[in-house]
């Protein structure tokens, strides 16, 4: 907007707004949509190849059974058929359910706002991984809880430090993790360490936040059992449709125990009273029949081309000083590039024509400034090598400079 | 769900929660569901009134011309092509407004929540009509603030009295209100009264809220300008598109000045990151052309003799002693019943197979036990008249029992 522009209400603004900044995803659709620069920044899943008569034919038929239910309301707990639908969905992954204990929400994102509304309080502490993903970060600040971040390595959230951390007074309201190719890690917690977590939290009474948008889409190796399958009753499971089928159709869901889910309607109902029942059919018949296993073995083939066009490109084009993970699956790499600023480089590297996300996007303390999340998931294979190779140049310019500032 | 659960988490939940009761459309669905029952009590369009062709054309074309793209993430603001469907949908109303002031919500009921969570910290206090829409009611408890309800009468909110409580030391974040055939009075607020309401908010340098899901259903008389029409710098406009089209594209909209729609972008975002793109340009294409012209001026009509069916039973059944609303358009009679506690005569009335809303829904504070909510949007008139019938002899039996339990 106009900088010209003087608000009338700037007084009136509630002070969690001081705590929720422009979001980092506005930010990057703009750049993303330059069609020269290579974005490796968003998270957008490669929707194109989900067949286009599969869809016609999925939405034909919806209209043609459910005629008028699909334009109307429902109940703030979603339709039963959908419900009925992911609790098959999850269990695929081993995940046990019953559509009486899930949610239909807008994307997972909406469920974490909802467990956000439900436990948090001002000043309540809230424990997530570092990095942890921008999304539940946003979505927790609006109610202003002090976050307390526990390191991962490759094995995952450190359990060691969750413990040192309860052992030092810390009372989280809940501890969220995204334990399948995290975002923006792209770290899997091994299973030792989810054994220890769901053991740590339960004898602390700290509920756990499973969020699994990623574990469908595996490369490689084997599934690790979900946190919830480990301890159902201390554990709220999400997952979404976003990257199994499409984000367009925007359903996610929460399950959860007697209780909380209760709470969770509630709060679904006061925040957008339901999710739309069209797009929660549309869903439902997606799932029906074996079409969408077909579609996501070939979406996973993609990402896993992508992931090793882009593996190949870091070996080749980065700076030997460079670390980064390699995910076993999902959508992001995380690079660690000692004295590098990724904020205050991003404008350069558009310049130069690519896009990623800093790391400070992924701390809620302005940390993780040499640190840059990398999405494989949306270009092509060729696109990520050029974009890769852009990066790579401006690093080794941006090093050669850097004795020249020190003088 | 089960009365042995014992919720471990029960020392858990945010403090917010106390405030937020299990939603009344909850329960009102279960009842609407039971065929025996008529139910006077949801506030369901007759979305029937749509024809299926015209959906399925419009999806058709969805698919054809934007394939992956309805499938996709959008920005959180909302898709640039329905947002300007609504600015010429607002025209028809006499609202001006541009697109880049336009922020799509999951209905109306979002945008509430939003601006609860842009602008309400705990204890503030928020200025509502008496009585007040329920779901408003339920989003701006989550954010904790005191309500302050200003009484109505056929001509709207007594601004008087607000004018009053402001003197008093009332310092609102916002007025809200619902100034066409109101819900759930069923009240068009008068040209002269929001001509004060605006003088005095701006006066006091409080914004209003305007919200105005019904103003495009009107069976007779003159429209009336609209608030922000009337002061558009101090209104935050609300529309949606759940009455003219279907409430199951979840597209809604709010109407802000930048400060303010920018603090609404980043809380939306927070809340589900965006809505439907695949709703967006259903709602979008819908609105191509004049096909909903003609559709709406159907609904129109079907609601039109559903009032005047209802106007005329409850002449006919009801109460010498009852009073009731005259809508000139929308969903809602608003009755009052002295002597009678709607909440505890609900469930006589499931039992006469008939449904409504207790009044005590619309208030904060548990006022308003002597009144209902009585919908005519959905029920075909015949079954109007039956349900008019059977709470009219439940309130005859009930008026003649009420001497003896004085005794």
């Amino acid at each position: 907007m106009t900088d010209l522009f003087v608000d009338p209400y700037i007084d009136l603004y509630a002070d969690r707004m001081a705590g929720m900044s422009a979001s980092e995803v506005r930010a990057l659709f703009a750049v993303a949509s330059r069609p020269d620069v290579v974005s490796l920044a968003g998270g957008m899943p490669f929707v194109n190849a989900i067949p286009a008569g599969d869809v016609m034919d999925v939405v034909d038929g919806v209209l043609r059974k459910h005629g008028s239910a699909a334009l109307q309301y429902c109940g703030g707990i979603g339709l039963v058929g959908v419900r009925e639908a992911v609790v098959r969905l999850m269990a695929e992954e081993d995940v046990e359910a019953s559509a009486d204990r899930v949610l239909i929400t807008n994307g997972a994102q909406q469920a974490l706002d909802l467990l956000g509304k439900i436990f948090l309080d001002a000043g309540d502490e809230v424990v997530v991984e570092e990095p942890s993903y921008v999304g539940a970060i946003s979505a927790f600040s609006a109610y202003e809880p002090r976050f307390v971040q526990i390191p991962m390595d490759d094995q995952g959230m450190i359990v060691d430090e969750l413990e040192a951390a309860l052992r030092g007074g810390v009372r989280p309201k809940f501890v969220y993790a995204v334990p399948n190719f995290s975002n923006p890690a792209g770290v899997t917690m091994s299973l030792a360490r989810r054994e220890r977590l769901v053991e740590v939290c339960r004898a602390a009474g700290v509920p756990i936040v499973e969020d699994n948008p990623y574990g469908m889409l595996r490369f490689e190796g084997d599934a690790v059992p979900s946190l919830r399958s480990l301890d159902p009753a201390n554990v709220i499971y999400l997952g979404t449709l976003s990257k199994v089928f499409a984000p367009g159709v925007r359903v996610g869901w929460a399950l959860a125990e007697p209780g909380t889910l209760d709470r969770l309607v509630v709060a679904k109902e006061a925040a957008d009273l339901c999710s739309s029942a069209f797009t929660q059919l549309v869903a439902e018949r997606y799932l029906d029949g074996d079409r969408w296993r077909a579609n996501l073995a070939a979406l996973v083939s993609v990402y896993h081309a992508r992931r090793d066009a882009m593996l190949e490109a870091l070996e080749r084009e980065f700076p030997a000083s460079a670390t980064w993970t390699r995910p076993a699956g999902g959508f992001y790499v995380w690079a660690t590039l000692e004295g590098v600023d990724t904020p205050s480089l991003l404008p350069l590297a558009v310049e130069h024509r690519v896009a990623y996300v800093p790391g400070t996007a992924f701390y809620p303390d302005g940390r993780g400034g040499d640190r840059m999340r990398l999405s494989f998931c949306y270009p092509p294979e060729d696109a990520i090598r050029e974009g890769i190779h852009r990066l790579g140049a401006l690093l080794a310019e941006q090093s050669a400079l850097r004795p020249a500032v020190g003088n």
